[in-house]
């Protein structure tokens, strides 16, 4: 009956369920551990019905939720999957698909972690939540509090574009803005979290209820293509979207529902690529981005400057998959946005585009095997960030 | 096996599945008949298995389209219904819930007609679709035309907004202006279409097979709420997606999955509001909105200036499910998107504000039965209009 614990993620010290965000020992991220032979034992597996929903409450036994319990919901998740005909060179019958997370209740997939999130708050009875965000994480964690009942206070920089802090005030959140960049914003949210006793919806891995929303793409990959892609491509800032996906698609090997597993590529924008250098250079950990955060990419242009850490847990990931990560430059987001817009009917956020550059330049340097299946993640929607698309803006935020 | 007909909805008389938009006798609009007794005689209903998905074509027996063709499609429909909690009085125990149609492809319920459109069109060999929009209708055009691989012309009216004229831009849609107001782009769409032999996709109910997609609503609901609601709100300018969800439950009737149908709500902005002045004043028909058009629910301002006998087929629904027309006041959209956004968590398009509003009035005139459950269409993401919304500007245009 959903029974889960944090866990520390590097040491192994386990915690009782309730709003924690690091190892006391360690001070390392968390991880959420279910008792998973009580939840596959089981000779019906729910999420496989018709009756279960669409949505992301239909796994919710893995899901770390008390029982009975009432879900936050917008209705997140469910999300089409749809296969594209002009973006790969038809070449050893490779097919690429785009997970649409862009079909989200606030248009990202951010509304994953954060309904989860939100359920965690009401659970743990906690009145508040406090983020630092400057784009999709603030409009989700915006919403789902409105959808609780909950105060919701956001930490945003300086430079933080006008047209996200609307949608965040439309939602009735409180938005502070925080003098310097992301990571002082990331400051301020965590100690006024602490100060308040409010829950720090903060993304990164900070939150380890958050990231488990994640893991519920991978459940709908599986059930919507009926096997394990070979690769999937995922837009990376720290990184927790990839490893969410990663995590479900182990336990769905564990419950013995797949004999293998996917292929994890995460992919940066070169203007900001910490992830990407560490793992070209081969190195154990990753470094804080030290040079000028120059990218569109706005969504995942992270630096990790106070909590390099996050990345490194993110490469290890990514090798244990046997995958790769590699940074697309800003020219090529340009280029493969208006493609996937003019030839496949779909308009993704600047971020979200790196995936499908990815995709195509996986293939012409050899990466895809023959009929290999690549999934490729649409992070957002391309309606949320018009005016930079439109405008060619650059920008150097979260 | 989808064996359908074009059939006129005034004369009944019947055509070939061809593009066709008004009957050759009557010059009436055409309405699509399908052979129910082999569509629900069989001993299996498939859209209610769990491996049939849950995107519009889940209902592809029922939709116009012949067998084996290849579904033009971004993943529409299958859109979340959630329950609210605060906008309603707690009165007599009725339930207002929200089907988001925001939560589409191109973020608005136009992606479920479009999308069964574009494929009719390709059905039809046809190479090129044009429309008449300044709105929802062109940016799903332009998607699903790109999608199809389909050349993509749209007629706007001068002062369409910048924002809705770059989204169909970004789909790689030829944009041409049309001096005047709608009804100026309509009649030019009309003209081009038949000249260059491209199928017209305008919204109203000049294109019958586009309309049937709004049909999947209705099996959406019924199956989502394990139940026939008691009413369904929905905003209108013409009203084929008021038409459309009746014509579902009836099928649905039919097949003998309910025993009862909806009572029908057609929601119109005051300054604007030719179906609920006809409604309200008894006629048979709807007459030309001759007053100047004032509303900032620019989505449903249709003053129906050269096709009124639109408007007098969906009054005669409306009339037949024992329902009501009802006009709310731009000051009320702005209440209640705000209501909205801070207490549910949805940021709903200002016309899709008016099917809330509406419930409100309906509660407070005592309009609704104890126990009722109501349904309001939220027909389009509130992102897709944020100037509009955050300006309070006034506009004029569909
Ligand atoms: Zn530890
Ligand atoms: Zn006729």
């Amino acid at each position: 009956m959903n029974t889960f614990r944090p866990v520390c993620w590097y040491c192994g010290e386990t915690y009782e369920a309730e709003p924690i965000y690091t190892c006391r020992r360690c001070k390392g991220t968390l991880d959420i551990r279910y008792e998973y032979k009580e939840i596959f034992g089981k000779a019906y597996f729910e999420p496989l019905s018709a009756s279960a929903g669409s949505d992301i409450w239909r796994f919710r036994e893995l899901l770390p939720i008390w029982p009975n319990r009432k879900a936050v919901t917008l209705g997140e998740g469910g999300t089409p999957l749809i296969r594209t005909h002009n973006i790969l060179n038809i070449a050893n019958n490779q097919s690429l698909w785009l997970k649409l997370e862009s079909v989200n209740p606030t248009l990202a997939f951010k509304d994953r972690p954060l309904a989860v999130a939100m359920t965690a708050a009401a659970q743990f009875g906690l009145n508040e939540v406090v983020c630092a965000s400057t784009g999709n994480t603030g409009v989700a964690a915006a919403a789902y509090a409105a959808r609780a009942g909950l105060r919701c206070t956001i930490y945003v920089p300086e430079g933080t574009p006008e047209e996200k802090r609307a949608a965040m005030e439309q939602y009735g959140a409180v938005l502070h803005t925080v003098k310097g960049h992301y990571s002082d914003a990331y400051k301020v949210a965590e100690e006024m979290a602490l100060e308040r006793q409010a829950f720090n919806l903060t993304s990164t891995y900070m939150n380890p209820y958050a990231v488990e929303g994640n893991k519920t793409v991978a459940y709908e990959l599986a059930f919507q293509l009926g096997k394990v892609p070979d690769w999937i491509i995922v837009p990376i800032g720290a990184g927790p979207l990839l490893s969410g996906i990663y995590k479900g698609f182990k336990e769905m090997q564990l419950a013995g529902f797949i004999d293998k597993l996917p292929r994890m590529a995460g992919v940066q924008a070169e203007g900001c690529a910490p992830i990407v250098k560490a793992f070209h250079n081969g190195e154990a950990g990753v470094q804080p981005w030290s040079d000028p955060v120059q990218t569109i990419a706005s969504g995942i242009a992270d630096p990790l400057l106070t909590y390099p850490a996050d990345g490194t847990r993110t490469l290890s990931v990514i090798r244990e998959s046997k995958g790769i990560a590699l940074a697309i430059a800003d020219a090529e987001l340009h280029r493969y946005r208006k493609l996937l817009a003019e030839r496949e009917g779909v308009l993704a956020e600047l971020s979200s585009v790196t995936a499908v550059a990815a995709a195509a330049h996986m293939q012409q340097t050899g990466l895809l095997e023959q009929n290999a299946t690549i999934v490729s993640i649409v992070t957002g929607h391309g309606l949320k960030d018009m005016s930079a698309a439109i405008n060619h803006t650059k920008g150097s935020v979260l």
